[in-house]
């Protein structure tokens, strides 16, 4: 099987040509640290090649989908030019291998959804959520632009006025609000959203496959086409982890306490 | 009149400029077979030369507004290569004919639309519904992919997450949803819908004509931007149609039972 | 302090760098007149160099945000090739200086937004509404175009089936319903509206400059990139401007009563 | 045969489904006036959708293309409110007839193309012209924006930095200068022009029709996308068609002197 | 080595992260049959994550660069609904893995390019042709659209009428032609093409890799921006390989006479 | 005069509204240090309000037009995050300054022309250069990506393989070169451009304001369409301002000898 040389992804062949996949850290809520982060970005293009996948679902295991980007990852980045670098490429490459997967793949956020969780939770093509997941772009709340996949399809899910409120402010939604906005297709009690994750993929999974598939690809051209705001949003974020803000957005997570962030003293 | 050789569209004149168009098939739930597809492609450039006309209204004989794709039609144009050229050049004219004529456009959606039906009703300046109207885009559950308007669209109505949650399944939405959706302007009890139809349809008719119809001109523009990949969408519904899927599609909807589609066989 | 010259546009200076302008006519709803209308369009060029703001606030004094076009300067503009041109390229400086502006815009809508109170408001980057604050843009009623905004950003608030609907009738929302619609962050009471704005203001200001103004600039490239769209309509709003329903316009305006425009003469 | 009622337009069928358009004033030097100008807008539908046709081919009777906008025409134009109007429309339909022809179109440059002519000669898909033939948009000469088709493909043709100096100057280049530019295929003694043309669509017309046609509909789609832009500059172009420039810049063409044009007086 | 398992493209590694790749079947003049077509479709998603690469150089071995598509595998495509499907994807795979490489791309164009050769010699970030080569896109003539790769880059390196002509002819130029007319960087004799595009591999391989890099991905965005236009072509292409007409053109090439098209039939 | 305050720009104003602006600080060949570039980025706002203007030429004193960055400045700016985020934010300005001016400006390239001089040469609305003046843009040679101008306009220039080429490898061309490609709209002997430059500028003075300014305009929205490319070109460069290579980069500029990039290590 092509699925086994990760490392905290988990893989489950199911009828139908389904492939379950999920997120198996909970110990730590699926935070994505170095590794996740990698996985998550090369995952959909195996997915793309394996014969025997028609749909993809992904959901957490335990109580999270995914809370965040791992704050020793967020160090280790901060200030390091080549590790930013090295983040800007996986961060379009995750980006670009969802938006072109051939084939479908369905979210199952059974709960928090933050960082490349939150990537994953959005762009896939049909996302089911926790009526009482939490889900939201924090970068600026850690001192560094809104970035890795929020420009590219925020104002396509909520419109402009919530997109630029909820990344401006770094705001959390739950599961509901998130489909009253739109931004995923339907938010259910917590236990009934892998059973539907699964239903919805059955019925992908017996569908025309050719239909489906191109269907996807050409619903995703929009984002396609936003495709330079998506890159210009990810060298800003880029740019800003270069800076001092992310130094004092992490110093304070860590003593959870509110940041001072040295771009607006007094 | 220039409306005299309509086979399946009736044309009456009323007051202020006011066309009203019926789809009049009613035993048939007014599906669109051949006639009735390329009537509904070219009237809208009649309505934009007519100088009578300043706004046109369209609404259904019956109980349906359009109830979808005529199934014998369906069955001609699989695998027909000419039929195919046909169909591709027809979708393509009765998209840009509606997003070009320069007259304001109301669908007065008195009951189910699908196929060309919905083609005509979201594309429509303004859209009203009957609550219990269903309204939904099954090429999928066909075998084929979306291709006739979905994608110019969807995203720009519903949202990107609802836009790919109802164009992968193929499931319909009554008109009360799809007016919570945002992609009819109004949902209202099915025996007022005609009235506000012609309401509105006469505050634009007395209304500022050239401003009226220069709003409406820069409105479209966000849909001719899209033209691209409206058009790849639609190049991709003729590929459909010349495989085998669309025909157990069309073979299990006559049969009335679930597909079993070539593509997805295990 | 550079705001100084400025005549119906009052400043004042808050902690974390937040500065709060208030549209001072209320005796005229704060109209836009010819002067308010220049104030509003280069304001924000001073905002975004004036080193002491991070965070703009603007709010209407008295009873109404603005309540739309000053009738004498509608009057004044109808008809006069070069006031016409004066305020294609005002409109423009207007637009793409909000845009522009690198430092995030609130608007605390306390109560009607209408004319280029409805620009600010909408084009801010976040919009707190009052509920029953009154919203819309009104051109075709006027008898011309919608030019001034909204096809560069309703299509991307409220979608394009409530954008048309909206701006072909000219009718107005209330703010609890532009916030179901998209239109608005948040509608409230109001009386809480301007202290959520100075809350949302403060969190702004105290956060990651580089990691919000850069956030900022990333999302409006979806307005940047419907830019053409927006050009094409005041174009079209000129245009319209030159000819005779404009006159009838604001007669009936004046003698409140139906238009009679001349392009709909039977 | 469909083309019975053209005044100024002559046509002959032709082997292989070439059908040789000939623009018929040649005392006139085939100048446009209203006819003219209409028939050149609508032809292309009717080519369109002539079962016989495969191919068309466009030349000027005479020693010209066709010289520019008749005086007579831009006058009757000048600061009247509904043939500006009027023209708006029809320079639209002329530029989006051309481009959603699904037929190839050869333009035979055999002598000066300006005004309509120069749009035809340039939207055209394979444009062949004498090498001592003069081409140009002199728009701004004549006190008007250009507006009819030079801005969704002279960037396109000739690249932006010559796109510019022309346009901007209303300068003309030979169809030998023109051919280095990249703006038209080919430039050939005059009189191996037509003979070129219709060597060409004897090619086309042989050639496989869908292949041929969709490779054309393709290609335009970087047109369409401009689309928006032409449709700014076209208001542009009505717009100064109401102002005082225009005025003068006629009279100065009538008696032969160069324009003091108002909008530059010192 | 991560090139080891490739049949028909050999690797030598050069100094400065140099990689020189040889199309190695010179007795075929390097047609690509299905083997190559997916080499070339794949090898530059390993070229991006090799390690020791900066800088790829594609070059023919013998006479040619590559000939064109192999009629064979033509023959076995055509009307093959499963084939069409897998080339439709294997078609977006090479024109996006190339767009999408990090690193840069050398086409030295020794000879003959057609068919995949010259998707690679076009879309490479800087091609050197041989004076003499022929290159052409020669879709029509067999009787298909032009859509590997074609309408994403040719308007931007031709310009539109000469993009049009070539395309809508079939007509190859020699590298000289294309040279002038922007498609290639340089042309120079046939014997030092392979030593300049080595020269300049050496440049850019001793050159800041990040500078190089972002400029790269930068500049590509007017590609990436008309993807929609490209997928486009591409399902027109597949399209047609669906239709009589490429029978026909395979069928005439291989009896080495020219077709007579279905679809041209009087 | 409202530019009075300008250290390093001379002002002339002549007949016709016409502003002569000499870059002036020719012993340094004009070289951009912060207060030049501060200059160039802000002076064409100044330009669009001045009442007494209508073309604006820049020219160099001395030999050159500008040539280049300042090594000083270059060296201030490497590693330092705040004067990087404020040359983020004047580049951006510059770029959109020029592009929306509504007034044209001409360049009257006399000499080398490289950094933000080349940025005003290529963007200005009309480019004459001498025939022996070199332009270029040289950022990878400094080990930054092409950032400031390029990607927004070099393809639409160029063409796209000649932009690619010139762009990766820093290398420069002549005006006769750049004529050639199609970057400038004259070369002329280096004593005929700035008088050349002055007839064009009388043309466009004594021209229809309105006209060539709306011209202008619509033309324009090709480069703001672009506008997301440019930002993110811009973002990278100053990303890469944040890294190694850029200090390798200007200590071999400083010492007269080639780069040792630390990305290029073997």
């Amino acid at each position: 099987m092509p699925f086994d040389d990760y490392q905290q992804l988990v893989f489950e062949r199911r009828d139908h040509g389904v492939l379950l996949i999920t997120i198996n850290n909970p110990e730590k809520y699926n935070a994505a640290d170095e590794v996740l982060h990698g996985e998550l970005a090369r995952v959909w293009r195996e997915v793309d090649t394996d014969e025997q996948t028609r749909v993809a679902v992904i959901t957490g295991a335990g109580r999270a989908f995914s809370a965040g980007g791992d704050l020793g990852m967020v160090e280790r980045i901060a200030g390091d030019y080549d590790r930013v670098h090295h983040m800007l490429r996986e961060m379009s490459e995750m980006v670009y291998n969802i938006i072109g997967c051939d084939k479908p793949i369905i979210s199952a956020i059974n709960g928090v959804a933050v960082g490349a969780g939150v990537v994953v939770a959005l762009l896939s093509d049909v996302a089911i959520a926790a009526e009482d997941a939490k889900l939201g772009d924090g970068h600026v709340k850690l001192g560094v632009a809104a970035g890795d996949h929020a420009a590219i399809i925020w104002p396509l899910l909520a419109g402009m006025a919530k997109a630029r409120y909820y990344l401006l402010t770094g705001e959390m939604v739950t599961g509901a609000e998130a489909e009253k906005l739109g931004m995923v297709a339907k938010a259910l009690p917590r236990d009934q959203v892998l059973d539907e994750a699964l239903r919805v993929a059955d019925t992908l999974g017996t569908g025309s496959q050719q239909a489906i598939r191109l269907t996807k690809r050409s619903l995703n051209n929009w984002l396609r086409a936003a495709g330079p705001t998506f890159d210009q949003s990810a060298a800003y974020e880029m740019l800003t982890f270069m800076g001092p803000d992310v130094v004092e957005g992490y110093t304070a997570l860590r003593e959870k306490r509110a940041p001072r962030f040295p771009s607006a003293a007094d």
